[in-house]
C-alpha cells in the first residue's frame, strides 16, 4: 500500500463533507452565521511528547485531546480537525491501522471529523501535528488576559496526576495505574468549557504546569495571584510524600484541566455545574491588584519556582 | 532563549489580530459574509522534502509556497496560516532567525499573516507543518472532479524544471542554476488561480508529476485524457537529451504549476490572462468520454508509466 491507498482506505472514512472526499487540494468550509472560528495547532513528537512504544490508538487520542483541550479553554464547540502525519516507512504498516482506530474512537466521543491533512514519510521519528477547529458565538471566546481584580481562581479535576504517572511510568505498582492512564490519555474538559463560557472572565488549560499557566492569567491581566496550597486538588498516594505530590501539582504538565478566573458571585453556579457534570471544581486562589505583579503561595513557606517544562 | 522567548521575539511580530498576540490557547477568526473558507495542510520534513543544509530562509518560503499552491489551485485568496515547527534543540539558534526572515518575506509578497501554531523540540530532524487558509465566494471553489467532456487541458509555466534542478543539484554547471532555484523556491500561481476561478471547470497544482496529477482530473471526472507530448512546455537545456527532459516534465514533481480543464470557448480569454500576467499558459491535451478510462500520449510511441513519487 502506498500513501494514496492508506488515505483512501483508512483516512477517507473519517472525513465529513468539508473534506470533499479528500479529492481536492484543500478542504472547503462554509462558516455558520454569527460564529467566530477558533483554531489551534499542537504537535506531538516521538521521543519528546510520547515514547513511541505506546499503542498507536492512544497516541492518536492524545494528539486529538491536547488540541481539544485548547478548544475547551476558549469555551468553543469542537468542529473538525486536520492532520499531518510524518512517519518512517518502516513503521507505517503496524502504526496506521491502530492510529486510525484511535482517531475514530475520539471522533465519536467528541463529535468531530477529519477534513484533510498530509501523510508523508519521515526519516527517524513520528511527528504528528493536528489543527483543531471549533466555533462559538461571535465575540464569545474566553481570553487569558481578562481576569478582574477580586476574581477567584478555579481549577477542574485534580492536579499533578499526569506528572506522577510519567515519573513512575516504569513502576509495577498498581497504585500508579490511574496516574499512568492520565498521562497517556488526558480527558479534555470540552463540555465543561462550553458551559463555563458564559460565567468565567479568563481561562486556560493546564498543560505546562499550574504555576506557569496561572501566571499567564495573572500577568497578562496585570494582576497578582495568591495560590492556596492547602486547597490544591491533589491525588492521594499512600506511597508518596505530600511534598512531592504538591510539587507535581504546581509544576507538572499535561494535566489538561481547565484553570479559570471567575467573579465570586458565581460560586453557587459553579457548584451546580460541577455537580451536574460530576467534575470537581476547586477554588485555589484569588487575584488582586498590587504594585509589583507577583504570584505568592498561602499555607506554605516557599516561593514559586520556575521549573516548568521548556523545549529549548 | 527558551521557546517562549523565540515566540515573543520572532513569531509574534508576524501575526495579525486573529492571533490575539499569541497569548491565548487558540486563534479566533471572524469569517467574512458570503465566503467559504479553504483550508490546506502540507508538511515538509528534513531529509525527505528538503536536504537540511539549505538557507533556512528558503526552507520557510518553500513550506509556505507548497501550501499557497494548494490555495491557488482552489481559486482562493490566501488569508493567513499557522505553523508547527518541530526542531532539535541544537539547531534552534542558527535556524529560527533566518527561518523567520523567510516567513516575513513571503508574508509581504503574498499578503498573509501568521495566526498561531506550535514550537516544540524534536529528536533528530526538523519537521515543518503549515496549515494555510484562504477564502472565496460561497460555492466558488474549483474541484478536481468537474472536467467536462470536450474540455481542453492547460498548464501554466514550464514542466520538469524542478525535477531537473533536483537531479542535477550537485552539478556546478551554470546551466542548472534556474532549475535548482525552481526546486528550492517554487512560484505558486496565486494571482493566476484567483483570476482563473471564473473560467475553469477543474484545477489542481502539479506537485506529484503531470501524469499523476492530470489523471486525478480525468479519472475523478470519469473521463479519458489525451496528452500531446509535442505541446508540453518544457525548458531548454543544450546539455540534456530531450527524452530526459520530457520524462521530467511528465513524471517529475514539485513544479507547482496550475493544471486545469477549460471549455475551448475560453481560449481567447486565457490568452489575454496569460499575456496580462506574463505567465505562459499552454494547451497540452483534451478530455473525452470513452468506455475504458485512460490516459494516452499523442506524438510519442509510449504509454504513460506509473513512476511518480511515493512516500511509502
Amino acid at each position: 500500500m502506498d500513501e494514496f491507498d492508506y488515505i483512501k482506505n483508512y483516512f477517507k472514512p473519517l472525513t465529513n463533507s468539508a473534506a470533499r472526499e479528500l479529492k481536492d487540494d484543500a478542504a472547503v468550509y462554509k462558516p455558520s452565521l454569527n460564529k467566530d472560528i477558533v483554531i489551534t495547532t499542537d504537535s506531538i513528537v516521538e521521543g519528546i511528547h510520547f515514547f513511541g512504544f505506546e499503542d498507536p490508538k492512544l497516541i492518536a487520542q492524545k494528539a486529538l485531546r491536547v488540541n481539544l483541550s485548547d478548544i475547551a479553554s476558549m469555551g468553543a464547540k469542537p468542529l473538525f480537525y486536520n492532520l499531518a502525519l510524518n512517519i518512517p516507512k518502516s513503521k507505517v504498516k503496524k502504526f496506521i491501522p491502530k492510529f486510525v482506530e484511535g482517531l475514530k474512537h475520539d471522533q465519536l466521543k467528541y463529535n468531530i471529523s477529519l477534513i484533510g491533512g498530509d501523510l508523508t514519510s519521515s526519516l527517524k521519528h513520528i511527528n504528528i501535528t493536528i489543527t483543531m477547529f471549533g466555533h462559538l458565538p461571535t465575540g464569545g471566546a474566553i481570553p487569558r488576559d481578562n481576569v478582574k481584580n477580586g476574581d477567584n481562581l478555579y481549577v477542574t479535576g485534580e492536579l499533578g496526576l499526569s506528572k506522577i504517572g510519567l515519573e513512575n511510568f516504569n513502576s509495577k505498582s498498581h497504585l500508579f495505574l490511574e496516574a499512568k492512564k492520565k498521562y497517556l490519555l488526558p480527558e479534555p474538559r470540552v463540555e465543561l468549557g462550553m458551559l463555563l463560557r458564559k460565567f468565567v472572565n479568563s481561562m486556560i488549560d493546564v498543560s505546562d504546569g499550574l504555576v506557569q499557566d496561572a501566571s499567564h492569567l495573572a500577568f497578562n491581566s496585570d494582576l497578582s495571584l495568591e495560590l492556596d496550597i492547602n486547597s490544591l486538588p491533589i491525588p492521594i498516594f499512600s506511597n508518596l510524600i505530600t511534598k512531592y505530590i504538591i510539587d507535581c501539582a504546581l509544576y507538572g504538565g499535561d494535566d489538561y484541566e481547565l484553570l479559570f478566573s471567575c467573579d465570586p458571585i458565581n460560586e453557587e453556579l459553579l457548584k451546580k455545574i460541577s455537580s451536574k457534570k460530576n467534575i470537581k471544581i476547586t477554588k485555589i486562589g484569588f487575584f488582586y491588584e498590587s504594585d509589583d505583579k507577583k504570584i505568592t503561595f498561602k499555607n506554605i513557606n516557599k516561593k514559586p519556582k520556575k521549573i516548568s517544562f521548556k523545549h529549548f
